[in-house]
């Protein structure tokens, strides 16, 4: 079972109109089968941040695979009155016969680099630009936003707890497998749970202890039903004059003669900080030292830095809307830009989209992209974007230089260089074994860690490397002269 | 067709996982029958704004139609090992037996006000509630969000651009369809048009430039294939050298000799104010008074006042990541509390949940909420909830008051009293007839008209009154004296 199977809607016709309004132009123009380069790039890393994790390419493989128009489709479209029936009929027997190299997810990324390249005829891989950016920029926003937050937390578990407040069923449901990616323990949401195999958990609502005569009577139901669960929510009236001694109360009455020890308490409100000392203190004192403190209430990285630097006692944490929505950073800005074109013999052409602001110049080319790794500390010390068929030779040195900046430069010495992108598809056929998401986070979590530091500070990081090599930069000084001068 | 007939899931299990559990609880203490009375409804208006749209009720009557367990989801539960095989078995036969009362799609709401309410069985009123928030808070943001976008517009048309930068496919697709609702004119996304009727357009993309030897080779090959659509994308080089000097030549090439005089140029970068006036002035002086300039890119309701006001020349606005996620508010909170339970006798006995915040305390008991509407202006001029049973006579004058500030009375003259909520399901069954989409985006033009400009200011707007019925008011005060006391 998968979001992407389509029962209700073709997810093919998640498309922008132009998609078709420019497919139906190239069959008018005999351009359809014209072979183009586009690539999946983003430009600046969310919340100011280092890096971003890259999420959302199992979704994608399956759009793929699943890349049709149904009858309904074409007589919908028959109905714009734009489209030819020649074209009509190049949908009706639509199959997607490029290639595509990705990096795979969990990987952290940097701006400016190909994530995913696809090489396709200009109708297929113009029609699946939407669609790859939209699963691409969402999940990737949600795992690299989870990876900020696990880090404050530096080390207790962080639950996903946003799906009520998540942008739809869908930012709820891959939100919480990007979340886990990113480094989430688990979930609340029961479905994500059930069709990705990210840990759904909950225990109780306000509404549950309401429901009851009293706090007390709620909390020793709740104890009886899930005698090896029971995590009580303890603020409902007064977490310190009520909520917890009445927990204590309940664990003495029902856990204690069933000689169970784990337990635990939910805070949803107040002071954190405050509150969970003293909760700590009450719960050691009356002997449940292993009663667990989970907290949950408009949580980030930026209040669970806070909160555990004031020497709060929590154990895990329940992060909602600021997560799943990101909030605080709501957009990634992936973007797919042609980079090259194919003449009739073979011969790349490349393109390149020249903007005032420098920011949107585009690198031109079909390219690739290396991660070097220091071979001595085995942390990741730059990524090298070069032409598809250059080779980095790791047993010797390599200079390398800031795009931007020429004069600084860096001497690469006892590396390895790691090709970033794998070949996800190739004339339309998966070539790619997707790997399970415990793989995925395990992934994420190595490569993480092969990330400095400086580059994981939340407020100005280190920025990076990200450079290229000297023949792509002169293609594209080259292409950027030609622009200025001769374009009119 | 409908998003809701799961995308290959089963939307019932897209339930945060303490419903589950909060339900084999009430199972297993007999409380499963026992009636509850829940409310949504939102404490605080995005972006500090005067009002927000309500949306997405078609969504969550379709929900709760098709709620039900299949087989593979009770085998999923059964793994769990937290759940009695009564309790399966209840699941397994589940069927929405309640009541559910709301406010029509594309009525402007206010905090605290109820706006859907839930009258069901303990374990079914549970297990709706993240469903229910998640549509009504995703739909909501962004009716809200367009409807102050399109009133920044002042007229023109704003068009909804953002799928690929939405949070996942519902908030792409749905999205749309919650923007049409707060005013949009139409969309990129194409299944939205399929789905929904949100008219989609687009034309074409700066690959569709890059794709040919020329710019002006690209611009005549469109209007070729469009000449009655023929909207040309002038930034791919330069808007003011290149992009409008060929697209005046494509159009006196190939529309001129057709005698066809509308058509249209897209901005998507540099300085909107700048580029249209000058952009204008050469359409015009070459005789293409008729070319309509549309613009896009990192837009909403701030810049689009900013540019309008600088005397830019736009005939439309294309509006992407800003609207479609809400950025600058990405979280709509409508929140979910009990509110009342039944007796076996049928008594109601109000719920109410109290916090140290008093922005977080409820309102008790089984209501209903009433717009007074001037009988001479039409004007709104405030909210009035009360218990369900009273009955608002707007025959006779009526004082209200603020529930907060006590001393802030008005005296209701002249006014009609038109209650919100409608009844949507009774005992289970569809009692409402769905508007079209089309009547829901009529009618919300029609209710934001009738609130006050000062409400509807983007800065520091007029609090629009919501009061309290005494009867209301005194029972809240009663509990809150209650819980004060005695709740240890």
């Amino acid at each position: 079972m998968n979001l992407n199977k389509a029962n209700g809607i073709n997810l093919t016709m998640l498309c922008d109109f132009y998609e078709l309004t420019m497919g139906n132009g190239y069959f008018a123009d005999g351009m359809a089968d014209r072979i183009c380069y586009f690539d999946v790039f983003y430009r600046s890393v969310p919340d100011n941040g280092g890096y971003a994790i890259a999420a959302g390419l199992e979704s994608i493989v399956q759009y793929i695979q699943d890349l049709h128009f149904d009858e309904e489709d074409i007589a919908y479209l028959r109905g714009r009155g734009l489209f030819s029936e020649g074209f009509l009929d190049y949908l009706r027997n639509f199959k997607f016969v490029g290639d595509v190299w990705a990096i795979p997810e969990g990987t952290p990324i940097f701006p400016m680099e190909p994530i995913i390249t696809v090489r396709a005829p200009a109708i297929q891989a113009q029609l699946i630009e939407t669609y790859l950016l939209l699963e691409f920029n969402h999940q990737s926003l949600i795992a690299t936003k989870a990876s900020r937050i696990c880090r404050a937390a530096q080390g207790r578990a962080v639950l996903e707890f946003g799906s009520r407040r998540a942008q739809g069923i869908a930012a709820a449901v891959t939100g919480a497998r990007a979340a886990f990616i990113g480094g989430c323990a688990g979930t609340a949401c029961t479905v994500s749970d059930q069709i990705y195999g990210v840990p759904a958990a909950g225990t109780m609502a306000h509404s549950w202890v309401q429901m009851f005569d009293s706090e007390y009577d709620a909390f020793v139901s709740y104890c009886r039903t899930y005698p090896h669960a029971a995590t009580l929510l303890v603020d409902t009236y007064n977490t310190l004059k009520s909520g917890v001694p009445n927990a204590i109360r309940a664990f003495n009455e029902v856990l204690k003669p069933l000689g169970i020890t784990k337990c635990g308490i939910r805070l949803d409100s107040g002071d954190m900080a405050y509150l969970t000392q003293k909760a700590r203190k009450m719960l050691d004192e009356a002997g449940w030292t292993e009663c667990t403190i989970t907290v949950s209430n408009s949580l980030d990285e930026r209040l669970i830095t806070d909160i555990i630097q004031q020497g709060a006692r929590i154990d895990s944490f329940g992060v909602g809307e600021r997560l799943i929505t990101s909030k605080s950073a709501p957009v990634f800005g992936g973007v797919y830009k042609l980079c090259a074109v194919e003449k009739d013999d073979g011969t790349v052409i490349p393109k390149i989209k020249v903007s005032e602001n420098i920011g949107k110049i585009t690198n031109p080319g079909f390219k690739k992209v290396y991660r070097f790794f220091n071979r001595e500390t085995g942390m990741a010390e730059a990524d090298y974007i070069c032409m598809a068929d250059e080779v980095v030779d790791d047993s010797q040195p390599l200079m390398i230089c800031d795009p931007q900046e020429r004069w600084k430069k860096k001497l690469m010495e006892n590396f390895r260089a790691e090709p970033l992108q794998v070949p996800i598809f190739k004339n339309g056929e998966l070539v790619y074994q997707l790997p399970s998401l415990k793989e995925i986070k395990t992934r994420c979590a190595y490569q993480v860690s092969t990330l400095w530091p400086e580059v994981k500070r939340f407020d100005n990081p280190h920025q990076y490397y990200v450079d290229l090599s000297p023949k792509l930069m002169e293609l594209k000084d080259r292409m950027l002269e030609e622009h200025g001068h001769a374009q009119i």
